[in-house]
């Protein structure tokens, strides 16, 4: 799909136009009454364009062919200097991948795809936290800390920090005070989000994921714990939802 | 309903008529052909009365009339020395049983009815632990702990010690370290069962509660969390069943 | 619960005092083993005082009698200088606390009662936007939005701007591109959080309200949708939960 | 099954050969007894008739053997003139299929197996618009799409219109104008079903996905969403039943 | 919320300012540059136009306060020359709502308070048929037949005609062969949208209904099997939303 | 509604008026054309008669006025010598029937209205058993009983025989092996049901009924748990469905 | 395991032997206080044996490995001379079983081995009759009529005579009309089985099959639509429990 | 994660070294300060030390690659006396790991991967039951039972003992009532830890199993079912979580 879109520029020579006569009342009429949707995505260019300052588009893998995100990728690899980020693409779309575009890399955990040319040094003293709750958290803990790290910020991750050996935890309390924004990926109970979330003044992003059996229910034991999480300023992604997690991480974190 | 039981007594005495003559062939066949649900019955009184050792039947009294309840509050209590426990009673329920027999007391929050009147001190050295996340979940608690003390425990509990503070609940840590078993009643996200869990190599048993709002689905929610729960060792209760909890925690607590 | 807490100062103390003879090491060491669950309390003291630069402890009304709010708000009244919030909070308890209190404050739809004594200017460049999909949103719109104003943010609301009549949001697209984070309510379907996710590079906080009837079942189709949300970047909370997204909201844009 | 039936004239002949006496009372009367199902059956043949007109019945191969399907696919082959359905056809049975019937076409992710053979030119002023959120929603548009144009409609189709990217909709706003039915399909938060349902006064058809993860449920989600849609107009299908979306707009499309 | 919306003429003026000198360049790209959220505003005025010469805006009065009601009714009244609609309103709201304006009238199985003053004959061949399986499901279904007549359409009802006797829907038949659209309201099981949905080649618009007990989990019994119906052409409305039903019907009944 | 129907007796004089000239040709082709449904009204009726020979129409109280209770109470009086029943019906339409018909009872816990004239004496060797797992039970069982009493069933009912106090169910073992059909009613777990179907050949009809807390989730839990018994020959009714578990084991009970 | 078990005969030859000394006080007392299990077996046995009469223990294959299968089925084969059943067993266990026990036959869309030996003609008078809404329901369709036809009964069926196409089912009205039971099979909205429970007076037993897809959420749909089907007299089994259908089926019909 | 450890050794030599000068005030604050998580690690060791005397910690193994579990046994093996756990590990990785540890064993039904090399005989006075409802449940069972064998207990197991049978219970009468501690698996309806809660006074642990199909949900059936248990004294496990239940019977056993 592509918009054509007008820019104050474009509408500014339309008026001029038609002021010298070279454009018709009709014409300008005509031209003008199509502008709420073609203006609409002017506006939405200009919210692309700063977006994009942080991140381009990302591409979510799944559901598409090999040939299609090859397609994808090198149009953004060309047209941009950017991080380029897919999300749950197969190892074996990595191969395929690779021998089209040399430079991309992959994250096998987080199932993550990804060229990293952006060379900025992230702001140090605004640390991303990712805390997993177990190790079979770690893929979705790994796609939050990967997309937080390729959108530019500092990450610093945690995992196998359960509520089930506290301690664990509470060895991590510098990492807790000092972070600015804390991304906590749990399956099962889910309850490290409410424990981290009394323990610091900085939001919390929850990521039920789907690990566990039986009546965890495939992630939505963890998804209700985590929405009636008892500490106030926690909130909550989709299950296994790490992309989100971390994208939404780096908005909170850019801000200033 | 009443089953005739034949106890072992009642067996030698039929078989010696039958030897004597006394009892027809015929007539000990038929009895030992109907014996098999008397002597289940048999089997039960025994039970029972080992049980009742413990404590004698409780009334549920949910779905029972006034009436109802009274009768079956004043059989048990001129049958026998036990202390007397119905639950889910209404305080109408209360001021109706008051008159009857004055000896009855009634717990607000708990809504128990109960007569408290075997005087045997519990061993102080096995205590229960009743611990509530938060002040809503305290009419479950309370049943918990009241059932757990008329059945002959020690019983110490502590309320609003939720994980979203978790240092309160570490100001108690002497509390659970000296626990025999320890009840978590939790409401919300029901986090407090793992974290006991992972603090305390006793029986942990959790109860769910339906306090919360939203997608606490009335208690579905610390429902699912308490059967998720990391720490190996948790057990779970239907939701808001108090009494339950506090009749497992006491059969565990007198085990020897 | 109490927790009795040593300062960095009274440890100081404790140790000069034991160099010097005053305190055995005996005494010293029965003091500093308890001093994790202390310590806990007094990192999350600390912890606490960091938090209460922005606002102190909330009272949670719902399931706490009369007499139990008026103390806890009058206790915060006389301790402090911030604001008070009490959530969940009925009419007949406002009157009740209007005699305790005569500073209280009620929003009848939010049902939340308050003190407003805090009159820091909010840093007006930084402002949380709420949006409410329809009227009925209100009560949850207008907790999000009186927490956060409490909580020191310049609030802007815009009610009734539901998708359906996607020119009402458009209208508003100014306060969308203006606002640093944006609290999107929405009952039934859910759908205004995706919507603005899509026109904003800033953190959206969805709340799906109970809102609807039929298969709204309470507010489970809009708190699905919106976790399912294809804008990257929204954090969903409990269903009604208009304290939390307000609070979470300030917490984000204190950030800098 | 097969039902032998009666239609007008046959009635008129039995009448008329009771009164000539060629047929007798009690042969009349015996078949005039079972005339119940066999008129039934004859009502069902004429509306069969006209259903026809549009449309001859549709394969739902799903379950199906290859055999069973080119069966039936060869007997409506040979039978009318129509065009043939078959949904939910699997690639093997197109390659099976193709030996048999040379005619017959394979459309690969709406998974249709289908011989077009009717001519006839469709109304190009009465477009019948089939809108995908996303382009995993593809298969299921593609198979609503392909239904209605092999029914006799004129169809447009754009994808990947969903609400996190409002612009790309607004883009084809005069597509949407243009169009006499509408059919939605899109997944995990299904909001565009709202948002079209809000610009157009003709009927909006939502047909829900199961595209998405975790809390999307297979499709639940955007199945709850559309059915709490706050347009009005918005009629819902079952999850991924593009075919019955094309039928229906068909219906629709050809109302007179 | 009040979007100042430019039609044609505006736009046309303003070019000519532009043109004459009496508008500067500047202030009409100020102008221009707004517009496309007031022309997306004047989009949907349009639309609203369009759509209201069926029927102007309707108020849904579930949440809303007597006062709030009767303002906007009072407004729509004085505005137009349309019938005027109110869904969901309770009695009480009817006796307040009288006073104000003599000439609403109130169907109380409905709920609904309406003003109708639009005498224009609806087309007697082109007739909606509202079916309702049991006499239970006679509000959803009143509140269908009484919008549609509203909108202006010809409705005939047949109600207590589910298939557990299906002799009675058959003695309907002539209706429903007549019957341009079908709403079919039923509870329980929610058979009748099948069989109706077979028996016609008409639209079949399906609302689930809340009537039934236990294990119809409050109309999702009818709603699951709606939307699998095994006859094409069946479209699912939310549960009870005999409103939603009428309007869709109505606009597919006003298709030429 | 009413439906004219014919029977074989008005077929043939209808065939006989058509020969003798006194019915035209057009008179009988038009009513014949018609007669599908008659006759499916006709062949309705006739199955009518057939299970009135056990019982007429059941009236379902709820969601019915008094007016209407009592028109069709009256009717059904008037038209038969039946036995009648209304379920579902509360105290208040009790005393307004009674004035009505003064031969009308009620049983209270069923909430049943009934007419009890047929005074034929039940064939006693074939009972109906209905067991009640709990008290609470009650309600539904005696709606099970008084409707298989009420239908011409020798019944005899066992309460509170659930299988927590197994030995209570086996003291009734033999009203189980003399039972013809047994009707099971049992809420929380639900599984009487399954320990009954292992102790009889017999048809066992379980009425899973909405008696617990928590997660019974409204007879949930029963539901599910009776579906799934393990014991073959176990038919599941809805929740709460005593009158159906009546009704059929009144027609099990009454095969030859 | 295996309980021994005492019939009569054991019982008299004890009370005999201890009368005349050959069996002490002691032993007989130690015999006769186990008894009430052995007894209990006793009964179960007894119960067995009538059970038998209709049919022996039937083997449930799945999660059984094919040694298990084999041993049972030769060991049931080799102890009588009854028809012998294992239901879900897939292909290779059958060509495994062929090899062992010659006799063996297969059923391949049921899934059923079986070994038929029983010649004795049943009851044609008596006939079940088994109706599936779809060809997908054959399966479970099948496995309740070689069910029912190998527990001896006459069996008759009629499969894809679902409701969208009613005359399909009247076109077997006389079959519905002539049977004794009824067993309907139907997957997604299961409304057959409400029709024909509105057809007949026999009893109908209700199979919900996991046909379908999307909402049908694996026959959810159907299951719920037939526990609340309007029509009295109809039973549910499982989803897709063909065998429990037959079974039951079987039972009733044969009760006289 | 390590997380250095201070004992009451260290501790006390710290005060040690600052009293006399070789901790400096500032170094002896630094640390003590830091204490809380340390402590509290240093509470953890002492908790697991005593864990410990029964068991080590346990691995589970989904999820975790066959060089990870091999490196923790090592790990286990080399530091220990104690028996070792993996649950949940496929075959492969007990061919791998038979390489590395020659020690090793696994049971097939439980996929438990362990070494036993604790001689300690367990007081064969104290008995855990383990019961299987059918030979299905067998996996989950097994898994229980091994569990609590190698930590300490003796076992004793009776498998397929479901109610539809119940006399196959009885006949292990004498089990249940010698066992200290019960637990009970079963899939389907569960009805088998009612029934043993009913028979005996001490603690049941009910393991709900996800055997079944169609309404069993993969075990939501069975623990709907058990939550619901009208036997006082049952708690409920996760489905499947045969470990969880060896490992909380253990625990009770082991109380004294």
């Amino acid at each position: 799909m592509r918009c054509v879109c007008l820019d104050e520029k474009d509408l500014e020579d339309l008026l001029r136009g038609y002021k010298q006569g070279s454009v018709t009342l009709q014409d300008a009429l005509g031209m003008l009454k199509k502008l709420p949707y073609e203006d609409m995505g002017f506006a939405m260019v200009d919210h692309h364009r700063q977006l994009r300052q942080g991140f381009p588009e990302v591409i979510y893998a799944a559901g598409k062919t090999k040939e299609q995100i090859r397609d994808i990728m090198l149009s953004l690899y060309h047209d941009g200097q950017e991080n380029i980020i897919a999300t749950r693409a197969e190892p074996d779309v990595y191969a395929y991948m690779k021998e089209a575009l040399p430079d991309v890399q992959y994250n096998t955990p987080a199932r993550m795809l990804y060229v990293e040319r952006n060379k900025t040094v992230p702001d140090a003293s605004r640390e991303v936290l990712v805390l997993a709750a177990g190790t079979s958290d770690l893929p979705v803990a790994e796609e939050a800390r990967l997309t937080a790290h390729l959108m530019g910020n500092a990450v610093r991750s945690c995992y196998d920090v359960g509520v089930a050996g506290i301690h664990r935890l509470f060895a991590h309390m510098q990492d807790i005070e000092r972070a600015n924004v804390i991304i906590v990926t749990a399956g099962m109970e889910g309850a490290l989000a409410s424990v981290v979330g009394g323990l610091t003044p900085k939001p919390v992003i929850a990521v039920p994921t789907s690990v566990g059996y039986g009546a965890s229910f495939h992630g939505l034991s963890a998804l209700l714990a985590m929405l009636n999480s008892c500490a106030s300023g926690v909130a909550v992604m989709n299950i296994d939802n790490g992309f989100g997690a971390g994208a939404l991480a780096s908005k909170i974190n850019h801000m200033r």
